[in-house]
């Protein structure tokens, strides 16, 4: 059997930054795999990775990049799965707007689901509401996650209070 | 039944932009409704809409909002299903600038999946490969969508060489 | 008695931020409490506490937040009191441009007093000045702090000159 | 008696944008007057302008102006009193980016609230809520105008699903 | 026998920018053809021009692209010929931003030879020089060329002592 | 006798940037003195400075300011001299942006002769480069560190030749 | 007798933004001419003008220019006078920003006066200010235009009092 | 005989930078030598050295340059050889805009080939890329290279696995 999802990156030096979409994926019980993909240095792979995710069984793809960032869109455009772009500040980026840029603005036709600069969690989490709205114990993971995090702030209010 | 799409909007004059999404809703056969609602003006409105939207069977939401736009997020932040969100160029906006980032730049626990600014076509297209991953007819349509638009690349270069 | 002013944000580590607000209500003698709100995390405690703040006599509210800043302006759409919103520079920014635009472009109808990027000081001495509109201690309590600014200038002129 | 708000601009010129501040101060019945002063070319008239504001029983300044616009945060500078100031897309202006800024981002010790680029609108009701903190019937008209808006929503939902 | 330089743009409809780069390799003897190729809706067209352009002898690929613009990068991927990059600002674009940075912004192995917002006249001239500097008479034309532009500025500046 | 040139800040705290400025007048034996005035913090102050300059014998002044930066234009705004305004990038800043655009994007009639962000080097030279335009030793002196310019250029080329 | 102020532009078709500041020299009284100079399409040209300015008695020069605008630097590297620099907004600029950034932020050793984009009347002014801080007539006449100036803003109150 | 490409840079401090670009040259076997030449402290070296260019044999010039960038552009202007600017973020730059815009928006009719900001590694590829249309050794260096690149990318596919 498939992995639910696929998270690519262009090289592993992006890896510290997308392991918090592995990490929100493993809380909520979603299954997936890791791939070293370069839209640049490696068009050919790419091409083959995105051409047989769906019929793998996939239902997301998680992609980031930096800089001039093609990995998210040039996926998105030979896939029919939802692709999540994570923009990343790369060296040599101009303050994260290049990687943000051309990964959300793709042209009609085309949709990249962008999070923001750096929120590889964020896309993980995305990428189980989009799984649990068709697997419940997984739509019930998120709900209870929102419990946690209301609880979490109470803790912070506490602590501040305390402190003052 | 309930509809697998709500896409929701602050104001009726939105919807010639949120329009291209119910478009490619009904190209690829993806049930829907709309409504009007405003996370500034009508703030229980929205609360209500977004508990109730997981429970009553819809798959994704769609939010469009202008300038400060809140509403795709704090959807977000009550739902658990997927948001996607269209920044909207509106009146008085800096460039479209500030709908981008305040759609765009989600703290970390509450993803919204953003699209282009005045994307909303593409808002529509990226619902449909969520629902698409899960429901093979769906799915089936996008593959046929990538076709068409092959095809219509092919018109285009006709055409360019014809008027050389 | 109610507190004149109420200050909230997102998260305890915005404290030592939001600290530079506390510190200028109490040279001006203005009462407040703190609060941690989270319009994403606990949008039902951030409902509440909007939606009572007037009726318990509160005069101001402050709301700081970072990245998709919707604190202040959903805190704005329930409350008829002024809110003050402070951008805050957090963890992933895009320097800061996100919650300055996202606090600042609020829609027509629903305004948010904002004050420049981290500017928590500033936010404390707007709240100030507009309870001092009507109390008259607070009133001239700013005024003696104009007076001392200038004192200070003449202070780092001594200083400078007295370096070369 | 003074009036509550005075509405000052460096133009006659910037008066069809500031107008909707005065419409809005209309509605909730708050007592205004309206001056052209220019921080640049009539900075002593400035300069009493601001100085005798407070002793007049003013509560509450709106200052607008464009470009390098120092007009609100002078005025600021000078007076106890609050002082809102809105930005305005002049001609030759770099997208309003230069107004937005010279406003916002005041020192520490000199706030200004600042409002979104040409948002009179909203600096008028900013104004009111400021006056509505301490004046009952001002409190309630703008809780009034809320319900209004959501009446307004409620209609435009309306009229879109009748032109479904 | 092959054509010096390829034009690829993604649609017709950039054609009337992408015609200046023409107009000027007909200025100065380049011979070239044009396609319309996209790299996200023909991914597979792209591929194969880009991995036969150098083998049929082409010495120079002019690429125009909008928006999330990743068809020069892309193809610069694929082929060991200069690629140069004309960003188009096309509808919906953020002032031209994202076609500036998407195209600019390669990262480090896979150059892109970028020219200025609607640049396509230079890239034309740019892919000129390239050329001429290994063919004489190419590199003369671009000589006679600048004398021609001396030559029109001080034909400009008779016009405006004229009209003084 | 009057100083040829005056230079103002806000705070001693610039002094370190605005220094740069001194060192160039040194060098090119104009006479300057040092002051802190602050447009927000010592109005009164900044007034009567920039009344009364033009009269004392001052041919320039150089004004370095940073954030929404007003001390530049307000000081041109009263005398008939010619300001040179120094963009600080101050804590807080936005990247310096709103220093540059505060004091770049004066509306007509207010002219301040704006230079680099940080650039009080060039302050200082711009300053001299005025004054030597009628003072014919400071025009020398300017031709001679042109010179020694050049000179130096010859020198990192020459360090750089014998590294490789 | 030379003329006190040169004025140099790319192409005639700067003139009708450029004339602004002949006005301008004209309202006070400083002699002028007009040259249309390219950087980069006459580098020659401009040298012999640039070297030769100050020998000729010339007191300021200003320069025009637009997109990646180098004329008025490259005129500031080669002559000991004062350049003042206007960005120009021009034909597929990216919102001025490239001109104001190529004029404004040059390095150590080489300053430009910039002013604001499109402000060829304040270089004008600014120009007159640097001549008449030596010419008492013409500082007498900037005194004037200022108090033309206030006069003109009490008109404009007046006028809008009376539409009110 | 000439080198095939040359490099300048104002000052040697931006050679860590430029290095990368002879580190490229040197690996795809193509000669090259490296100037000092400062646009605005050397301008006449730089013409000599622009105008000299294409007669000695040179196939290329790199230019790297940061803030008011003109040496990339003013060596194009000058030369009928493809010019490659490498934008430099050098101290008091604005993020880098500075240097990339003033490099890229060059007018019509002098192209500069401009890369991504501190990418002299891929200006040395883009140079060798320029010169393998026409050499076939390069070209297959070239060719070589990208094989390389996809190896590398499998090797750290495989680090990554590794480290799960």
């Amino acid at each position: 059997m498939s992995v639910q999802v696929s998270i690519i990156m262009g090289s592993n030096s992006d890896f510290p930054i997308m392991k918090e979409a592995c990490d929100m994926l493993d809380k909520f019980g979603v299954s997936y795999d890791v791939h070293v993909v370069s839209a640049h240095r490696t068009p050919d792979k790419m091409f083959e990775f995105a051409a047989s995710a769906a019929e793998k069984g996939t239902k997301v793809i998680i992609a980031g990049a930096g800089g001039a960032a093609h990995l998210p869109g040039m996926t998105a455009s030979i896939t029919t799965l939802p692709v999540i772009g994570v923009p990343i500040k790369s060296r040599n980026s101009i303050d994260g707007w290049d990687s943000v840029l051309s990964i959300l603005q793709m042209p009609g036709g085309i949709p990249v689901a962008t999070v923001a600069l750096d929120g590889a969690k964020n896309a993980g989490i995305l990428a189980a509401t989009m799984i649990g709205a068709f697997v419940p114990e997984i739509g019930q993971a998120i709900a209870d996650y929102k419990e946690e995090m209301k609880a979490m702030v109470a803790e912070k209010e506490a602590a501040l209070k305390a402190s003052l």
